[in-house]
C-alpha cells in the first residue's frame, strides 16, 4: 500500500530533505482590502480621530473593503489593569462606532475573539529569525525604554503581520512615521510565497497626505498629541465636554506675533490650531486665514474651540449613547469576528496545508470511531 | 448611567493604574492529571518507544487521566518538508496506537488541531521577559547550534509552557534529561497565579526511575539513542522488519571481554544490550546474566536480536496495518482534539476573563443587531 511506504519514507529521509517551492510563484492580483488595527488603550483624542478614524471612515464610506480590528492582544504587550482594558474595549467600540464605522459596511472585531490571530502569528513567527526581529526600529525605540524586555516588545511584530496577512490585506492606513511598521508583513508574505506558492497579498502602506496626521500637542507644538502626555491640557479627547475643549483650546501655546497665519515650521502652536480648525470645520488653512485677517490669536482661540466643540459635540453624545448599550457594543464585536473568522479560517486552513500542519485527510468525512486493527 | 462613566474613568486613567492581585491566591488541590507531547519528526526507536511511549501506555492502563499531543507546531520551529511533515503526523498516530495508546482511554490529538495552544502561548508570552528566555538552558544548547538563530527557537518553551498549563496538568512524564525543560511552565503557572489568582496547577516532572530512558546508540554506546544518528545501524525503529534488527544487534558496538556483565561505566556497550533485552522481555539484568553464563557476547546478540524482534514484530504489523486506514487514524484525531478543545477552552475562557481580553458581556445573550443611536 503505498501510503504505508511513504510513511515510512518520510520517517526516515526527512532530515535529508531540503526545502523546495511547492507552488507556483505566479503573482495572482489580490483584490483591494483595506485592513487596520488600534488598541484599546484609553479614550480617544482628536489626533487619533482625525489622522487614523475619520480616514477609515472615510475609506468605509467610499464603498472600500474594509476590516478594523481593536488589538486587545497587542495590548497586553504591557501591563494592563483587566478591568480597565475590559472596558476600553468596549470604550474603543463606542467610540469607533460614534465616530461612523458602520458595522454594516465595515467588518469590525476584537482581535482575542477570533483565534486565528495567534495560530497564523505562531506559524509566521517559525519563519523569522530573532536577527531580523532585533533590527526592526519599533524595537530598538521600545526596548531601550524599560529595563527588562517583555518578550510581548520584541515579537509583536509577527502578530501584527498575522494580523495583515490573515486578511490579505492589499493596503494598510498607517501615518507617515508607522510606514516601517509594514516592513515584517511584507517581508514575511513575501517569505512564504517564495517557499510555499501565492498565499499572501503585498500589503502597501496607505499613507495620508494631508494635515491629518500632523495634530500636535496644544501645550507644546513640537510633538505629537499624545494620550500619555504627563499635561492632560495638551490633549482633547472625544469625551472631552465643551467647557473642558473651550478650556484646553484658551490654554494653547501660541507664540508672541498676534496675526493668525499657517507657518507650520515659524509658527507651530498657531499653526496647529489652525490645522485642527480646518480639518474640524473642512475650510483650508488659506481660508480660515483670509477669515481672520481682523482677530488676534487670543480671539481666534474662540473659534477654533467653536469649530471643535460643534463638530465632537455629537460624537461626544453619540460615545455616551452607545456607553448605556454594552449589550449592543458585545453584539457588534461578536458579528464582526463572526464574519472575519470566516476569512481568517480559509486563510489559516491553506497556510496549515502549505506548511504541512493538521491531517493529510482533513477531507475525511467525519464518522463515529470503531475498534479496529488492535 | 455607571459603566458610561467607568468606562471614561478607565481611559483617562489606566496608565497610572498598577496592577494588583485580584483573586485570592489560596491554593486549590488540582487533581491529578498526566500531559504529554511527541513531536511527528519521522520514525519512532526503541529509544522514544522504551523511555517515553511505553510509560505512556502504563500510565493510560493504570487509569490516570492522561492527555497525549502530537505537536506539530513544535515541529517548525525548524525547516520541515510539507508533505512528510503531514505523512509523519499520521504514522506517529498509527506508531502511538499500535504501542497500545487507546483513544477511549486518552485523549491523543493533534496540536495544531486545538486553536487554544496559540492563543494561550500568546497571552503566557506577554507575561515573560527575553531574559529569561534567553537564560534556558534548552535555548543555549539549540541556538549555539545554528548561525541564524529562528525566533521559533527562542519561544517555543512559551508554546510547550501553553501546552501543558491549558490542560491544568499536575504531572509531565520525561526524561531525567528533560526536567529543565518544565522550568519555564512552573514560572509561568507561579507568575499568573500571583497576578490574577489560581488559575493553573504547578506541573511535577514524573521522572522514571527505571534503565527505560538509558537507551544507547548501538554504535557508540557512550550517546543517546538518536534518529538523527547518521550511522543508521545505530537505531532500531520500531518500524525495522526482523532481519534489519539482527543485522543491527549483531553490528552493536561490544568490546574485547567475551562475557556477559552488566556494568553500565566500566561496559557500556554490552550493558545497553542488557538493557534493552530486560525492557523488551521484562527480565532483569541479574537474571539475564545468570541465564549467559555459557555464552560470550557474539552469541549473546542473538538472544537479544531475538527478544527484541519477538517484541517488536507485534507492533510493526500493527503500525502497517493502521497505516492502511488513514481515515481512521484522520477520526482518532479529530475525537481526540474534540475533546481536548472543550478542556482548552474552559482554560482559555478564564484566562483571558482574568487577563481582560474580551468582551465584558461575554454573558450577553446574542440577538441580531439593530441600528442604533446614530
Amino acid at each position: 500500500m503505498i501510503i504505508s511506504r511513504t510513511l515510512r519514507l518520510c520517517g526516515r529521509q526527512a532530515k535529508s530533505l531540503t526545502i523546495q517551492k511547492f507552488y507556483s510563484t505566479e503573482k495572482p492580483t489580490w483584490p483591494r482590502k483595506i485592513f487596520s488595527g488600534i488598541q484599546p488603550t484609553g479614550g480617544l483624542h482628536i489626533g487619533n480621530y482625525l489622522g487614523a478614524i475619520s480616514r477609515w471612515v472615510e475609506l468605509q464610506n467610499t464603498g472600500e473593503d474594509v476590516t478594523y480590528c481593536i488589538v486587545d492582544l497587542h495590548s497586553i504587550t504591557l501591563p494592563q489593569d483587566p478591568a480597565c482594558l475590559k472596558e476600553n474595549i468596549l470604550h474603543m467600540t463606542a467610540a469607533l462606532l460614534a465616530c461612523g464605522i458602520d458595522p454594516q459596511k465595515s467588518v469590525l472585531f476584537l482581535q482575542s475573539d477570533v483565534k486565528q490571530h495567534a495560530e497564523l502569528g505562531w506559524i509566521l513567527g517559525c519563519h523569522t529569525t530573532m536577527a531580523r526581529l532585533g533590527h526592526l526600529p519599533q524595537f530598538k525605540e521600545k526596548s531601550t525604554k524599560v529595563k527588562e524586555i517583555p518578550l510581548g516588545i520584541f515579537v509583536y511584530p509577527v502578530l501584527q503581520a498575522a494580523d495583515i496577512l490573515l486578511y490579505r490585506a492589499t493596503h494598510v492606513p498607517v501615518g507617515e512615521d508607522q510606514v516601517q511598521h509594514l516592513q515584517l508583513a511584507q517581508h514575511l508574505a513575501k517569505t512564504f510565497n517564495t517557499k510555499y506558492g501565492n498565499t499572501f497579498a503585498h500589503c502597501h502602506a496607505l499613507v495620508s497626505t494631508d494635515l491629518s496626521n500632523r495634530i500636535k500637542s496644544l501645550r507644546d507644538p513640537t510633538k505629537k498629541m499624545s494620550k500619555s502626555d504627563t499635561d492632560p491640557k495638551s490633549v482633547i479627547f472625544l469625551t472631552d465636554p465643551p467647557d473642558a475643549i473651550v478650556e484646553k483650546v484658551k490654554k494653547a501655546i501660541t507664540d508672541f506675533t498676534s496675526a493668525v497665519t499657517f507657518e507650520p515650521d515659524a509658527r507651530p502652536g498657531v499653526s496647529n490650531l489652525i490645522t485642527i480648525h480646518s480639518l474640524m470645520s473642512g475650510k483650508t488653512p488659506e481660508a480660515i486665514c483670509m477669515e481672520c485677517t481682523d482677530v488676534d490669536t487670543g480671539k481666534y482661540k474662540g473659534r477654533v474651540a467653536e469649530a471643535v466643540v460643534e463638530h465632537l459635540n455629537p460624537i461626544r453624545m453619540r460615545i455616551e449613547d452607545y456607553s448605556k448599550h454594552p449589550e449592543y457594543l458585545c453584539q457588534v464585536l461578536q458579528e464582526g469576528a463572526d464574519r472575519a473568522s470566516k476569512v481568517a479560517e480559509e486563510t489559516l486552513q491553506e497556510v496549515k496545508d502549505k506548511v504541512g500542519l493538521g491531517r493529510i485527510g482533513s477531507f475525511v468525512k467525519r464518522k463515529s470511531i470503531k475498534t479496529q486493527g488492535n
